[in-house]
């Protein structure tokens, strides 16, 4: 069994935890099949072969463990998602080793795959979200309202998006340590405004609009410490002609919207570049989620 | 000039001050006519003649001031809405009277007809906002995501709801003064969630799942010392095969979703009376804005 598990953008400005959009690229490819030992080899980015450690195979192994399958497996992984990214790499990787035994096994119940995709990601990440698994495994837009029993919203939006990634590293454990508690009522109310009106503006196509909501008053604010350069990279993306920038997930991947993507691309790795960090760009459309 | 400006339905489940739905009944009838004094006349519910503490007076002044005519006018007021049911009953008024005096005078800007119309509401609420304003404007569902610049998301859904108005006031004012400055992150999180979903359920017409959002972490668990009657309610409704139940902005208006209304209406009303309240409900489509 073969699958390619897709990279994902969470978050997606205004949606904290509760957006997340599939890209086309880049991705994992995890072959696995049965076997009575467990056996992990990667290729491409390096990421730990130690089964106990290996995202995928851990997320392999609880879901031969939730449906009651004794076994072991060979595991091939080409690991096409750069690691601490935030482009939902390790996300990717877990819905891929869970999809894998899965479809292998025949279970089908999405629910099933996604805890055991969630025993992987918390290797990687501490605390498990959904907001990468999700939309890795559903494809589109989606908007998680709840992981169990699992509520998704799915938009199926067409767009195309430049990513801009950089070469520094950003913990994802970090930056959620950085988030407050509590934060002010206000925020919040600004948030839901953004996030509700971001919907629409997709469900309806206008990509221009959706652009312009792209902002956050609930995590980015409270992450500047870890992504100084975030104002002046957005600005650079705006003067270029983005309708919006925004981080994907807790970055320090960017993402934004426009119609000159080519040249937003350029600009943003120019910005970061000045701040000397080195960058590259790539342009994706949405994906339909892992096969 | 003969204005109608309906009722409205604020916050709509989780939708805290951004949120809100025009209905098509009852409503506030304005007629004005410029003259030389100002002067108030009002039938139906008592409201201040008195044309400094009325709000539909001091928004027409607001207008007149605004475009800087000087004048003053002749207003009959036919009070439809009961002041402090949570059914934007000053909003109403407050929108009627800036709107009477704009259609007067040909001032068609919908910007300048919304801050006359909030110089009224600030009259009745202290700190006026825009979520019975707006959506009396506009009609329909509609996501408040900034009043100046204005930008409003307008969505024409086709429902039904029933409205239970029970006989006690609920003091916007209070039941601000309730709301805390800081909220849990957690509950932003989930409000912004359910919002977002919420807009996606009513777009697409879905009214069972739009009714099974009608939660909120923002701003009704505060206001529970006010409103000590509402899970007793909310229950009676959803045990009668409501959708969902929620207060009408700042209630005590509670309004539900549902196919067999009239059941959930009696339904609601006998909660409200083993409180000891009286309560009548009446059923409503959505409006289409003042007219």
């Amino acid at each position: 069994m073969k699958v390619s598990a897709p990279a994902t953008i969470a978050n997606f400005g205004p949606g904290f935890d509760v957006f997340g959009l599939c890209l086309e690229k880049p991705m994992d490819v995890i072959e696995v099949k049965l076997a009575d030992e467990v056996e992990v080899k990667v290729e491409g980015y390096e990421v730990p072969e130690d089964p106990s450690r290996n995202v995928a195979s851990v997320s392999a192994l609880s879901l031969l463990g939730e449906v009651g399958v004794e076994s072991g497996f060979k595991m091939k992984i080409k690991k096409g998602i750069r690691p601490t990214s935030g482009l939902g790499s390790s996300g990717a990787s877990a819905l891929g080793g869970a999809l894998a035994i899965a479809k292998l096994l025949g279970v089908e119940d999405k629910e099933t795959i996604l805890r055991a995709a969630l025993e992987g990601e918390k290797v990687a990440s501490g605390t498990p979200h959904g907001d990468n698994v999700v939309p890795a495994l559903f494809g589109g837009f989606v908007v998680l309202n709840s992981l169990f029993p699992l509520n998704v919203v799915k938009i199926d939006v067409k767009l195309k998006l430049v990513v801009v990634l950089p070469e520094v590293k950003v913990s994802t454990k970090k930056a959620r340590e950085l988030l407050p508690k509590y934060v002010p009522l206000r925020d919040a109310v600004k948030n839901l405004a953004l996030a509700s009106s971001l919907v629409l503006a997709l469900e309806e196509g206008d990509i221009e609009e959706a652009g312009r909501l792209l902002d956050d008053y609930l995590a980015i604010p409270y992450r500047k410490p870890l992504i100084a350069w975030f104002d002046k990279v957005r600005r650079a993306a705006l003067e270029n002609g983005a309708y919006g920038l925004s981080i994907s997930g807790s970055g320090p991947a960017v993402f934004a919207l426009g119609d000159n993507l080519k040249e937003i691309g350029k600009a943003v790795v120019e910005a970061f570049e000045e701040e000397g960090i080195k960058a590259e760009y790539f342009i994706s459309g949405v994906g339909g989620g892992a096969e």
